[in-house]
């Protein structure tokens, strides 16, 4: 590999699926997966296979399904992640071993506050027990990742010894986490650049950088750490992540795509597909992207995609420096109206990048036909909001049947429901509420009965126009539900869960997507039975 | 001033408004700019006052009203900008004139491809020009500040001529601009240490720096140029602004605080005000904040507020850098519920920044025991959503009377919606659609008949809980109004109006932030007269 070559490690899967309420589906997963091998991404963290039978499974399905097909180009690294015990790495091994490239990455925390207060550890016995755990991956995988956890708050020199360890024990990967995104760019660079001369046996390895965003850093952080000689950035797509996130893969990749002079560093990122999948990810996870956000924000480009006549294009340079184009942003309108065929659609899904079989298919051309009647123009968001409300739900346990609703300024909101449970039982419930919503979610919940918070509620257009499909994405937490494991925090988190629904009547679009929530809790709280087996079972 | 201190320059109300669709009333940018004076801006630019004379009159009454209180605190610098043209500059001087502490913001392009292919001037032009209008300005204002646009890509020596012939001509702070975002932090840096050294007098001015985010880089290159020796950053609420934005204030000033002792720079601000401004900046503008954005997402911090015990908090700044409390994140529950009375609300209101008089006090007590009805627990948020729905709305010309709605899966989603117009006469009409939204869209078209096109609509939920109050922001561009002016660029904009509604009801709220933008249209359509008067008006 050339030395000018950066790695893009993402970790959307498992760093951005830690973000509260971004949990995903094992379909989700998958799928967002696949997109990630057509974007390029050199390695993706698949999950943390040590935190539930599920996620292990979920792992190990991208490891057989993404990671051994070429399809033309690179087979991406699928990595799993393991805290430094001995049931984590061999799990972890489990999740990855059937991947061409699989590898291990584990962790330790290194600062002082990490190891006094969380590990309660003196350094010595952090050394030994890095020195023994990937001792242990090593053994099983070639491919080892390890971080010295909060290295951005932590004594470099304690750091050498460790990664010197840690080089000495098998690790192929040294990744320097700024875990509470404390630095700033020159310590950061500075760090990294005194990690490479300092620690004996490192030119053998990979520097890898993993910054967050709490001070807004994030990005300028990675790019320090590669100028300082770090050739893996690891990313997600839109910077979600906990808290304020971690670094943007888009604004990375961009960045150095848009002044190669300044870096001279390249990638093997297909930056036309960053857009699809930034909307894709924003959809699964329910965290909506801010207008203003670099690079996959609605304004983020001044001026339309499609403009190309050489007088506007020199125009145009005076106040942007990335064509709309150049990261896939261009909105083709679908030519396909109320009379396209099957056919026409199938074609459209495939360079969408949605390879459906007959039967998801015809569900979809049912629903794109029933679309074609009530809105003109079919875009390609449509379709993929069509596809995302169809195909990444969660089993679904309860399905709704029938709403039917009366509201506005003049009487009490009453919404009528139809469900039908697990058994195929059909249940009818009206409820009266503050308003539709609040009424069609009592009436389900006097069905449904699982205890839980609304957090979040939130609706978009998917298009312009007032005929626009409606996408609402919901995110709740369960009231009876135990705790969640965070492979990092001693301290447990709620469970929460994220729906997503969408219908050109915004009221059925939040009935839809609070019932999706509803499965995934169900499905968590384990009373009916293991959770989805994805791809190969037949969703709808 | 002690050479450690740095002036924060808010733009929110001139740069962060000319975000598409940001379009924010006389009255909110009042409210605004009220509230940046009890955060502690040194200077805030209030506008843009040759763009429109409702422009022009909203900086004056801002002049007036924010910019002579004295409050206990400091009177905040009122700052119109203005290109570098005998008119605009004069008009600037008439809008701010009535303000204790005035200035006067003018710019000219002094990058290559700005000069070639918008200015279509050359150097000796642009020199002539600085030197001619900066005269003008200082003749009319003691405080001049000159921005040389497009600064990060102009050749530096013509930077320090053109800042020198400016600094000559009476610039009292001189604003360096990295327009497009296109700068890495050690460039910027290296760009503001290079016109210190390098132009004659600039020891006599204050250096400021304005950066936008297109590569993720603004918060970067900001403190780079502090650390460099600039003394002003030219900031906004939220990051908001054109394209991916400007530098956000909020990330600024918490990296200056978090890191004081890298830095060893102060800053005026009163952090605790923060969330509270960055909530009303997102209402105002349409323009909702991620929930991973740096300081004032929703996610931002990985604890809740109001956690003080000391062994918690050890174990908390494992994974956090800043408390919730020091941005004003906590979330109070107001004590008040069905059974309060109107003083106890007048209290609150006060506590929270709102001055409201007996009039629209009636109107917010009226809501808020229908609200109280509805809700058990009534938290700040909610109350702000009152005041934002009934208070800060554009003169209102139709108003709703009534709306009915019928949806759900089992027919066509019908609404009938009763609207008095300007002269008080009440029209009914009903309409069938693709969703209840839809269908109360195109009966309030019936009545209103003002062609414009849907381009956003998003919805939120105020609080936790499935009786929250929704709120309603859309965004619609007019398909009749002529291009409005856009100080920096030459091409014209399509003219784009936010509306805002919240109730418990989200097709209720849907159909009065509708109206309310219909209702800005009508106004800067010239049908209705002269827009509103703001504050001195009667609002509700």
């Amino acid at each position: 590999m050339q030395n000018n070559y950066v790695r893009i490690f993402d970790t959307t899967l498992r760093d951005g699926e830690q973000s509260p309420g971004a949990t995903m589906t094992s379909a989700e997963k998958l799928e967002v997966a696949r997109g990630l091998a057509r974007l390029g991404v050199d390695v993706m963290e698949a999950g943390f296979p040590a935190a539930s039978p599920d996620d292990l499974e979920a792992v190990r399905r991208i490891a057989i399904e993404v990671g051994n097909v070429t399809d033309g180009g690179r087979v991406p690294v699928i990595c799993g992640l393991a805290r430094t015990t001995r049931s984590d790495i061999e799990k972890a091994w489990e999740a990855i071993q059937p991947a061409a490239h699989p590898r291990i990455h584990t962790f330790l925390a290194t600062s002082e506050i990490h190891m006094q207060y969380k590990l309660k550890m003196p350094r010595e016995q952090v050394v030994e027990k890095v020195r023994e755990m990937v001792s242990l991956a090593r053994s099983l995988c070639a491919d080892v990742e390890f971080s010295p956890e909060d290295a951005g708050r932590s004594d470099p020199r304690f750091l050498y010894v460790v990664l010197d360890e840690a080089i000495r024990a098998g690790a192929t990967t040294l990744n320097i986490p700024d875990t509470v995104g404390y630095t700033m760019p020159d310590e950061f660079g500075g760090l990294i650049g005194g990690i490479i001369r300092n620690t004996p046996g490192i030119d053998r390895c990979t520097v890898s950088v993993h910054c967050h965003n709490d001070l807004g850093m994030a990005t300028a952080n990675t790019l320090a750490g590669l100028k300082a000689g770090a050739r893996q950035a690891e990313v997600t797509i839109n910077g979600i992540g906990e808290r304020a996130g971690n670094t943007a893969l888009e604004e990375v990749v961009m960045a150095l795509q848009t002044r190669r002079p300044v870096f001279n560093l390249e990638t093997g990122i297909d930056a036309t597909q960053i857009t699809r999948l930034s909307k894709m990810v924003s959809n699964y996870t329910s965290i909506a992207v801010q207008a203003n956000k670099a690079i996959v924000g609605a304004n983020a480009f001044a001026h339309e995609a499609g403009i190309h006549q050489d007088g506007m294009l020199k125009n145009q340079q005076t106040y942007e420096i990335m064509r709309p184009e150049s990261v896939g942003a261009s909105q083709t309108k679908l030519v396909l109206g109320k009379h396209s065929g099957r056919h026409a659609l199938q074609s459209r899904l495939m360079s969408l990048g949605f390879a459906l079989d007959e039967k998801e298919l015809d569900v979809i051309f049912e629903r794109f036909k029933n679309l074609a009647d009530k809105k003109k123009v079919i875009t390609d968001p449509d379709i993929e909001a069509l596809v995302a409300d169809e195909l990444y739900q969660p089993r679904e346990l309860y399905t709704l049947d029938g709403l039917q609703v009366a509201c506005g300024t003049m009487g009490m909101p009453t919404a009528t429901v139809r469900l039908c449970d697990p058994e195929g039982k059909c249940h009818i419930q009206a409820s009266v509420g503050t308003g539709p919503v609040d009424a069609a979610y009592k009436a389900i919940n006097a069905i449904v009965q699982a205890n839980n918070t609304l957090q979040e509620f939130v609706v978009h257009a998917v298009t312009e126009g007032i005929d626009a499909l409606g996408e609402v994405t919901v995110r709740i937490q369960s009231d009876d539900l135990p705790q969640s494991i965070d492979p990092q925090k001693e301290a447990e988190q709620p469970h929460t869960f994220g729906g997503y629904g969408a219908d050109t009547d915004i009221v059925v679009a939040s009935a839809k997507a609070y019932l999706s929530a509803l499965n995934k809790l169900l499905v968590a709280s384990g009373q009916y039975g293991p959770a989805e087996k994805a791809a190969t079972q037949s969703i709808v």
